[in-house]
């Protein structure tokens, strides 16, 4: 955070990342390392959410918390370091079925937020209060405060997405998906004002299907995206995704499994696109979508990584996207 | 438990015992040494439920199940044996004040209770699958489905109780109580069934205004334990309670604080009244009550003892009170 002021000569706007998954949340991480809080504000996914052992879980909106708090498990992508299990052992001898991995410090989260909820509190509320007890500064936004929940579709019926993802460990083929109470979501208020106010919007190395997509798919979100200026970052690198299953779904929804791929889903509505440097060979092709490639090495090891990939876009914008705009 | 079946020549009959709090939990516990569990239900008081920190927490419940499952804690006589704290110190990073102590283990039932609520499940269902989970086959009837709230009147104003009871440490003088919920709550047919089949019905060493007097106060309760042999053990010994603000309750409203005022609260309901060694010079006061009493050692040190006292009281029971039924 020491850097967070004097960088503000990289990029003087203000910036909005979409995110969801690790990728998202890493990217997110590094622009908060480059960016005061009124610089940069960050909507989150709440697709991945949903009710388990009485909790109402949020897997991206908890994965970026912990990230900017510095308290994420620093290997396996979720959940927090230092962490213990002793209320899921003792479910599980009361009969739970523990699919999904949940330490005692994430549930001590999830009670507070249950808690809340109960109260009457908005998740946007929630997350605020709970950013603030984790010392996060930078605002993190749900998406909305209706429940979105994705459903992919499978050769073997409807699986709510944590199933799919955590359960089936991705394996059934995905036919197609459902964003389950999108009729009745809203983006927020917070949300779209940021969207609104912002000089470039970042879609972070996410899952374009299932951690982007639910985002850009409340009413009104596209629109607000595309009418400012917007830089992808691809979560696919040499044909694979580094974490989770974009590079899967891409191929079974007949995409091409590649940085282009991901640029052509996204033509339209970015003016600019980063792709790894061992994807150097598709930046002409991209190019050709009319938008403006960034090679660079895109991988985030550790955590100076995230704030050299987060300072080099912030750069791109500013010398390459936002010349066309007054 | 290898007794149950071999002492059944103590007593033959069914018992219900009526519990809340510790000295209830150990009673009851003593008893289902000695009888099977179609010879023994535990009606349990729901008074001292609340809600806190996102889940619904029935310290009487849980504290009947924990001694019947022999997991307990051996000395404070709330929560479990070997517990750690780990989410409720992380609950206090984030914020929250925890002035009620949950353990890890304590918080893992609590979190399958919660899912069961949400499910829809009554929490008469709830208590029996979490019984059978910790191998308790005993029936644990929570007194009603319904919320019923014992609330303190106190000169600073109306306390819940478990705010009464644990934050304020019984310390505000009570001025009366009310059953917040009461006018809709019903004993729950299973309660009813099990009082109407009852051959005895043993009231527990539990505080006789905030643990016995809830499950008195539901609709038909008070009817059908009169029209039953029923005994009740004193929780004053010497004038003092073991455990609690039974005493001090006494005062403030009145009564006299002695075995004989517990007897004179329990007038035209019980037959039989255990009392201890200690306070025999009240015996022929309570005899004078038409109530017989059974001066024993009342204090349960250990798991042996409490099996002796429930002996005891089935064996006064078959000799002294059952008698007079055909």
């Amino acid at each position: 955070m020491a850097l967070a002021h004097g960088a503000n000569s990289l990029f003087s706007g203000r910036v909005v990342a979409l995110a969801g998954g690790v990728g998202g949340a890493k990217l997110a991480h590094g622009l908060a390392q480059l960016l005061p809080p009124e610089q940069l504000s960050i909507i989150v996914n709440t697709g991945d959410d949903f009710e388990h052992l009485g909790l109402l879980i949020c897997p991206d909106v908890d994965t970026v918390l912990y990230n900017l708090a510095g308290v994420n498990h620093p290997q396996q992508g979720w959940g927090r370091a230092d962490e213990s299990f002793h209320v899921l052992d003792e479910a599980r001898r009361l009969g739970h079925d523990a699919w999904f991995l949940l330490g005692d410090k994430d549930i001590a989260l999830h009670l507070m937020r249950r808690q809340w909820l109960d109260a009457g509190l908005s998740l946007t509320e929630i997350t605020s209060r709970l950013a603030q007890r984790l010392g996060v500064w930078h605002p993190v936004l749900p998406m909305s405060d209706e429940p979105v929940r994705t459903v992919i579709h499978t050769p073997a019926g409807d699986l709510p997405f944590q199933e799919y993802f955590v359960q089936q460990r991705c394996r059934p083929r995905m036919m197609g998906m459902t964003l389950r109470g999108l009729e009745k979501a809203r983006p927020t208020p917070a949300v779209m004002s940021a969207l609104q106010q912002a000089d470039l919007i970042v879609l972070c190395p996410s899952n374009p299907y299932v951690s982007i997509g639910p985002i850009l798919a409340l009413p009104g979100v596209r629109e607000a995206v595309a009418a400012r200026p917007a830089v992808a970052v691809s979560p696919i690198i040499g044909g694979r995704a580094l974490k989770g299953p974009a590079a899967k779904m891409m191929a079974e929804m007949e995409a091409e499994v590649s940085a282009l791929g991901v640029a052509r889903h996204y033509a339209g509505l970015v003016r600019g696109f980063v792709l790894d440097a061992s994807d150097a060979p598709l930046a002409d092709d991209i190019a050709g979508l009319e938008i403006i490639p960034l090679v660079t090495d895109t991988i985030m090891r550790d955590v100076r990584e995230r704030r050299r990939l987060a300072a080099e876009i912030l750069a791109f914008a500013q010398d390459q996207l936002l010349r066309e705009v007054v």
